[in-house]
């Protein structure tokens, strides 16, 4: 007899007393006299021991003996949800591949983000980057935080799902009112802020620099604020719990209201007193910030900000980029775009990245002896900017700019007990052309000769 | 006054008429003197249409108007499943980057698996990749056989979770016999098969090369073979009709059933035939193939065999390589492994992969005038074996092997409609170097200068 039964079905009630076979017996109507035995579809036999064991929804056989074959074939429910590490550990393979790198192409993601959420400001746009590691305000913490149109609470938890492509977010809760991808009319350059093109951008890069990220958001016309926080502690204790990971709670409250916020996190109270007259804005709270990433923010301040000021150097300075002898050649339209950054420690640094004047871009701009643009149009109906600079060996000098901080290639150590072996790649060369991607810097990508 | 509400609870339900404003002031308790609106904590105004469109689970506030501040904070229970595209498109990037190889890359990826299901066969160890493209047999099929160990249902369930990492797969329906990670021992060259690192590959790779993955398999010691298909399809089906849409069935049955095979399917009859008789084995069965990647399949068949001969060059041909002229340099174990690729159309070829006698690594072995091998040991535990070749130009002629097939970089075309930009590494050079990850060369690795 073969029979299939389900640990959920009321007939395999666990908590009952299991251990005696004439009772089991009786409960599947297996006639006294005859062998049976119940097996996992695994074929393992569910001894008293493995009964209480047995997790909820299990599949089980009623066979005569272990290695009986199964006359019909059963189907079995299985649930495959993935991973949470796929939401929090994504980024770490992505930047574990940028090295040195990774934490300035990890901040410059959640900047895309703030950029985009910016894009359609009537004022002036601000992003705002603060390194709370004053200890006084509690546990170090990393905010990026922007003064753009912010996210409804339906937003702020489409944010939260993992997937591949923006174009799939669901943006409002009635099927009416979904929101179609509408690519944005074409400017100079492409600096139309529609950079972050993988959904999975802000919540890898957060991820990246700390354990846990907390949003906090108000949209446009709302009079609440909307908080999610993502952790890996939490997801961990419900894995622990067997609770469902991908359950979480968004809290909705009026601005300025701190009271759920904990001393350890006390730095937070700033942050949200700031909400009060604020039309909208999103807050990006990175905390559980480890010591490495802490010193090399303080420590490298000026090399990171400068590589931001080079990433987004069409953004802070317009089309033209930062000439800074000739003004005839400046952009008519300078971005009212400010990208801050602020070091709150012993000492404070404040930095408004338009004031960088050794980025790379703002060096090739004033170095190079001659420019030639061009613009192509693709058959697809995009269009392709493109400078060529001169910089000539002239009067025994080279006129290419030197990097200042130039990236080290890492030292090849081959080692087959880490898979970096299966990332670095060739980039001990300097770079000869460079891509912007609507407008800002895609690292490392080079034009092939 | 505040109420917060939930479109779950019966107070709520949708199915009644509820276009009565009396009768709804009635059901939440409101004075009929007192004004009041239901809104979403989006704040979208829930009238009757929108009413008919709310869905399950969504909270609602009832307030006295619809900008009303919030006395006191609420929590609002979300929901963030990864999307199924994070299971079926992931490989999309990963394999878009590697451009013309992809197609090979993908394949070697299911190679890898199988190649570490059989590291611990006792007799030999047989990789087929069948392509089964002849219309008589049904839809096209490309088919992936090894005769390894197999997996148990509750493996298969896991092989299923999308994750980032192997090291945290469940393999036991029991606590108890849960695996853990062990570091295989060290043989030369590393050539233990212990190489899918990343738990996503076979996933990736078979949604790279078709829209629907079937995978079968036969534990050792178990008398039921084990079935789950993942397909596009389903899960589109699935999320149309809101269902949750990472649950399936795995289907448990005797060996050489294929009752439940279709006619459009019927290649899989005589792959269900060959289980008889085998003690374990798993098949990974690719279908909706696109047609490109067909005629690349079969047009340059002798060109991605002979790629594949040089990934696995080690696995194949043993410790040494393939010295074609002087035996004593051979290996003394050669490993029992044959990979076999056939293509089932008209005309069929069936080709041995040790067979291939000029995949780049045998041109680099038996080409070279001299070589430097060396051993290092890394200060945490691992080891790095080394072998240089010297290569000269010797005679007015160059000992340096040709690549055949060289692949082109592909020509930058440095659009902003599409991200190739963001992902094209400079590979118009040679590679001087190349890192074999546990015996398996690692495409487009290069040991920085």
């Amino acid at each position: 007899m073969v029979t299939e039964i389900s640990a959920e079905a009321p007939v395999l009630d666990r908590r009952g007393d299991q251990s005696d076979e004439a009772a089991r017996k009786k409960e599947f109507a297996v006639p006294s006299d005859q062998r049976f035995v119940l097996v996992t579809t695994d074929r393992t036999v569910v001894n008293d021991g493995k009964y209480k064991e047995l997790q909820d929804g299990s599949t089980l056989y009623l066979l005569q003996n272990k290695d009986q074959v199964l006359p019909v074939a059963t189907e079995e429910n299985i649930n495959f949800v993935p991973h949470y590490n796929t939401l929090i550990e994504s980024g770490t393979f992505e930047y574990f591949a940028e090295g040195q790198k990774s934490l300035p192409c990890a901040l410059a993601e959640l900047v895309d983000n703030a950029l985009s959420a910016t894009a359609k400001n009537t004022e002036g746009r601000t992003i705002e980057i603060q390194l709370l590691f004053d200890r006084t305000f509690g546990k170090p913490a990393v905010v990026v935080l922007d003064n753009g149109c912010g996210m409804t609470s339906k937003q702020l938890n489409n944010w939260a799902v993992y997937r591949l492509s923006k174009f799939m977010r669901e943006n409002s809760t009635f099927e009416s009112e979904r929101d179609t991808y509408v690519r944005p009319e074409p400017v100079p350059r492409s600096l139309n802020s529609d950079i972050s093109y993988f959904g999975v951008g802000g919540k890898q890069a957060a991820f990246h620099i700390g354990d846990s990220v907390r949003m906090i958001t108000k949209p446009i016309n709302s009079p609440d604020v909307h908080e999610l926080v993502l952790s890996k502690e939490e997801f961990q204790k419900k894995e622990q719990n067997k609770e469902d990971v991908f359950k979480g709670t968004i809290l909705n409250r009026k601005p300025g209201d701190y009271s759920h916020v904990t001393s350890s996190e006390r730095f937070l109270q700033e942050v949200i007193k700031e909400e009060t007259g604020k039309d909208s804005f999103t807050a990006v709270v990175i905390t559980g910030v480890c010591p490495e990433h802490i010193k090399y923010l303080k420590q490298d301040f000026s090399e990171w900000t400068r590589q931001l000021a080079h990433i987004y150097h069409y953004y802070i300075h317009g089309a033209n980029g930062n000439h800074k002898t000739d003004n005839s050649l400046r952009s008519n339209v300078i971005p009212q775009i400010d990208i801050l950054v602020t070091l709150r420690d012993k000492p404070s640094y404040s930095m408004n990245l338009r004031k960088v004047e050794d980025d790379m871009q703002t060096l090739y701009i004033n170095s190079a002896v001659d420019t030639f643009e061009f613009k192509v149009k693709t058959s697809e109906g995009g269009t392709v900017d493109g400078v060529l600079r001169y910089h000539p060996f002239l009067y025994d000098k080279e006129t290419y700019p030197k990097d200042l901080n130039v990236l080290q290639a890492p030292v090849e150590e081959d080692d087959d007990e880490n898979e970096s072996g299966t990332m670095n790649q060739a980039r001990g060369k300097r770079d000869i052309f460079e891509c912007f991607w609507n407008g800002r810097l895609i690292p490392y990508t080079t034009v092939s000769e």
